[in-house]
């Protein structure tokens, strides 16, 4: 596709044969030549947002141009294209977002609002179309394919059906379907799956993968399925492999994790790697803030031992193809004039960005500003979650081993006695439900039970992981209070479905009080971990009030907070202040922790498509298999 | 775009994921990654027209397949694109075409089906894309964009208007405006130029460009109009600019032209070659059937020094990527299974070949024969060329000097005397338009003028050079009969619309009699070169009785024939016949000529849109400036 839709190109034809000026020569540069692999000084017209000519220095035949920038010999690189991420992560609106990634020589993102459209469905979607629009920064969209993430596993605010994915992909900004999380329906040709690629193929669009750790047969089927790429690679292998296998290989550096040395180590003798961009996903606005946005992606992979002009292709010229864009990625006659002038190639912030033509970052400022407030675009976000309010709404109630005889395990899963707690957990919410109190066996009102425990970051890798524990139960219910290397973990439907699950966690850090948000991935549910409960209870409370966001409450008082009334998970600020209060929140939440993390450090944990274990709504999910890992 | 529109592939998807077998495994192969540019044991797996799966020797997890292809070691490589070509040229039908180069390794073409359509407009095209359809070889179109090449310079069979481009865009074997000669049309912004872009931008299609020498701002404002690629470099340095400009670069070797080795020095130490690719553009069937097709090219780029597995993915993915075919050209799971097993990578011919998952070609023998005959689809055509049976039709008549400053110089035109012979000309056409003889001075009658001669490839390069000379004036007419270095070369509209020109040649090799064909780029008139006037008008006669094609005669008697039937252009014959009646027809006319030439020797001397100077049927066109030299 060609970015620029203008079909009459009368007047930059007269302007590049000369007949009429252009706009802005840019003199006195090295030219990055993305397409050819060369640099070598040249000079470069524009007029209005293309580019007319691109001549060697002193050798322009064209007349006078309006303006003539002296770029000081300073390397002329094309803007950067980030192929995957969700502008929600850095809990910035779409506007503040361009606001914030423009002066670090973005200058287009693929973005899958998936995150949004779980919080509330297509409308969202539209609403962060609308709010990017409001900025120069190219921002094109992906249809989230995946809300939920896996309907069996978790509730959340929206359901986008097939039918609502076809609407959305005959949008103007739409480039076709966003990361296929649920590679498993894919491969299993499960309706949700196959009647939304059947939309996107039938529209010939593009089909964003999400495959981690897949391979054989089902990575083979995931991508005979038509799906185009992968940002998940977490080895050299593995991105090798699919890099092979014919996969536009999107490599990251995000806030929640960092595989580009292992993964770029992997393809590093590849002689073509035409393939592979690079992305972001998910990062901190404080990340940008202060270290930069696709930028600091490339000047990693620089770091790693890519040559410059391979890391700065990544982020241009293969990325554009990925995606089809003819006209954006390079520094041609005829191409959009996104471009950045640097003054070495090491990912560093560029002196100054254009964008179609107009400068529009100088030295790290943005120099245009969203022109209206995205307040009117983002009603402040309800909190709904009831079933916080009833009496012994947290914890874990014990059941006996006995009534689980009856909840239909299935065939292979292990002996064990598996315990999570769900909305239909007894003695949770028996003046619902209408069960006795009796329904628990009253040998379990004290001594053991095995229960299922989950593990922060297993071994210090990127996943969770769990197993089976005898745990203490007291009054019925389980007791963490003796081991401080437990907190609870509760994950709390907000959009009024009432369904909450609880687990305890290893390793999490969380050593005192209660640490309750709204940004968790996908579904955005309300996740509230705590060694106290009247401290999460008092955490969640302030959350509704704040209509989304993070508290952190410790003996009874709230120690810090952010709010994030937009969805729950952005905020109405800019960066700058958003970037303050983030920091606040992270050093006054420090002393709940036994060790460091930032702000996202759980963010991933609830969500249900990752490897290892994960905790939605319903219960602790076996990511691999994906399925409730007790079966109820 | 997926060349496989299939929106349903859950089949597929089982046989990738194992659940269904596969209907074949190609074992024992080395598979040549056109996508990473490594080499490793690999077996494939192909499920109904697709490869379902790519694993290591022994290491596919899948059940056994439908059937085992032992490939004995030898490589495993995509399907060759061909990115640029005429199947006219080859004077073989569509279906034919297809029979004559899947044998070779050739899966996929791009043709620009101009010269049909130059013949008989829409009609032509849509029935070439009737007659592809008979046959497995992938055959796609680009819709010619300049019929008749120039307007102002040439008349043919048919005009081809911005409305009839944008009907033929809507063709689903369409992909887009081929090859824009008209580069002049296209910079100065002329009205059909910009209307037929026009209508391509609108619907995001390829725009195929045709800009031999082009450079600086003309070359920048093609660019910037929107032209995608180039077939056109005759140097390296030519190939270089219009890479780094961001143009597709498609590397030719045809029978009329080869700068494969100037094109490929010029970019031989560019680290990324991406956007090259290889075409045939205008090929003999008799080069088809000895030498093959795009894997002549590929060789000769091997013998030239490129490695083999860049010249093989400049003719596989790099031709995918142009086309934004994204199941194409590698092999990986979902792409089509377009595949050739070849015993050295060196161009040489395939021991096997297949086309979406079937078997089509094994050791030079097609495995399928074109289903239908193609005659009834393609009427035999009528030449109507009346303008040739007035009285001294043939030759140039003399016209006084004093008269010439009547017939509107342009500005800047130099001060000479120029001649040719028009339908206009006065004393060729008196008993039509009326005008006396007396029109002709008498004192032209003898003794000598100056008339513009052209030259045969001048100094040896592609392109015909010319230049006024004076020569002898016997009878009124120019005489060329004791010069043995000259011949009359004539062009002569042969769809009805009268017009007729006529030069002197000089370097043409004719020696004696005529030597006539329709197959004349192109608007396919008929061309003429002849010593005797009398031979050349019993050529002529011939060849409006075999209804197109070429013939030769010598002393009043006809040497040889070749009868061209479908279009003037092209045969009903298959390639193996064709090939033996050019051979036979070359063999016949070599007495003509003091030095060898093959059947398509001339084939361009008639095309308006070449730099030198070229003869149409309404005069010498200076191909530089795009006009006629006498303005007439």
């Amino acid at each position: 596709m060609r970015v620029s839709n203008h079909t009459d190109r009368s007047r930059l034809v007269d302007a590049a044969a000369g007949r009429i000026p252009c706009d802005l020569r840019i003199v006195n540069c090295r030219l990055a030549n993305v397409i050819t692999g060369e640099i070598y000084p040249a000079e470069v017209s524009i007029f209005g947002q293309w580019i007319a000519s691109v001549d060697e220095t002193g050798g322009c035949a064209l007349p006078e141009p309006g303006r003539i920038f002296d770029a000081e010999d300073a390397y002329l690189i094309p803007g950067f294209i980030d192929t995957h991420l969700h502008v929600e992560s850095t809990m910035l609106t779409p506007s503040h977002f361009a606001e914030a990634v423009l002066p670090w020589g973005t200058t287009t993102v693929v973005t899958d609002p998936h995150e949004i459209a779980n919080v509330m469905g297509t409308e969202g979607v539209l609403r962060m179309a609308e709010d990017s629009a409001s900025m120069p920064l190219r921002q094109f969209i992906l249809a989230p394919s995946c809300v939920p993430a896996n309907p069996a596993l978790e509730t959340g605010g929206a359901v986008l059906t097939p039918e609502d994915i076809r609407r959305l992909l005959e949008h103007p900004q739409v480039l076709g379907l966003g990361e296929v999380m649920d590679f498993d329906g894919v491969c299993q040709n499960e309706s949700r799956m196959r009647e939304e690629l059947r939309c996107a193929l039938e529209a010939d669009l593009f089909l964003q993968g999400h495959a981690p750790r897949l391979e054989g047969p089902a990575l083979a089927a995931y991508l005979c399925a038509g799906i185009d790429s992968d940002h998940e690679c977490r080895s050299g292998k593995e991105c090798l492999d699919k890099l092979r296998l014919g996969m536009h290989v999107n490599l990251k550096s995000t806030s929640l994790s960092n595989h580009l040395a292992q993964t770029l180590e992997g393809i590093r003798d590849v002689p073509w790697r035409d393939n592979v961009s690079l992305c972001t996903d998910d990062v901190h606005a404080q990340t940008i803030l202060t270290k930069g946005h696709l930028n600091r992606v490339v000047g990693e992979a620089i770091g790693h031992g890519v040559p410059p002009l391979d890391a700065i292709r990544f982020a241009t010229f293969n990325a554009a193809r990925e995606y089809g864009f003819r006209d954006l990625g390079a520094i041609a006659p005829g191409f959009l004039a996104d471009l950045q002038l640097v003054r070495e190639l090491d990912g560093g912030q560029p002196e100054h960005v254009f964008l179609g033509g107009q400068l529009t970052a100088s030295r790290g400022q943005c120099l245009i500003r969203p022109q209206e407030d995205s307040a009117p675009r983002f009603p402040r976000t309800e909190i709904r979650m009831e079933q916080l309010r009833l009496p012994g709404a947290l914890g874990i109630s014990a059941e006996a081993e006995k009534d689980r005889g009856m909840s239909g395990r299935k065939c292979g899963e292990p002996e064990q006695r598996v315990f999570t707690a769900t909305e239909k957990d007894r003695g949770m919410n028996c003046q619902e439900s209408g069960e006795p109190e009796s329904g628990i066996s009253p040998e379990l009102n004290e001594g053991s039970m095995s229960v299922f425990v989950l593990q922060y970051k297993e071994n210090g890798g990127p996943f969770n992981g769990g197993r089976f524990e005898k745990l203490p139960v007291h009054g019925g219910r389980v007791d963490i209070s003796q081991d401080p290397g437990l907190c609870m973990m509760c994950v709390c439907n907000r959009y009024g479905s009432g369904e909450k699950a609880a687990a305890p966690m290893r390793g999490s850090g969380l050593i005192r009080g209660a640490y309750a948000f709204t940004v968790s991935h996908d579904s955005h549910n309300l996740v509230i971990l705590y060694r106290d409960a009247a401290d999460a209870l008092l955490a969640a409370e302030r959350i509704r009030e704040l209509g989304g966001g993070y508290a952190a409450v410790c003996g009874g008082e709230v120690l810090a907070e952010l709010a994030l009334p937009v969805g729950g998970i952005m905020s109405y600020l800019p960066v700058q202040e958003l970037a303050e209060q983030i920091h606040a929140f992270e050093r006054d939440t420090a002393e709940l922790f036994s060790f460091p993390g930032n702000l996202l450090r759980f963010a991933t944990c609830s969500l249900s498509v990752l490897p290892g274990y994960i905790l939605t709504d319903r219960g602790v999910v076996d990511g691999r298999r994906q399925r409730l890992v007790d079966g109820l």
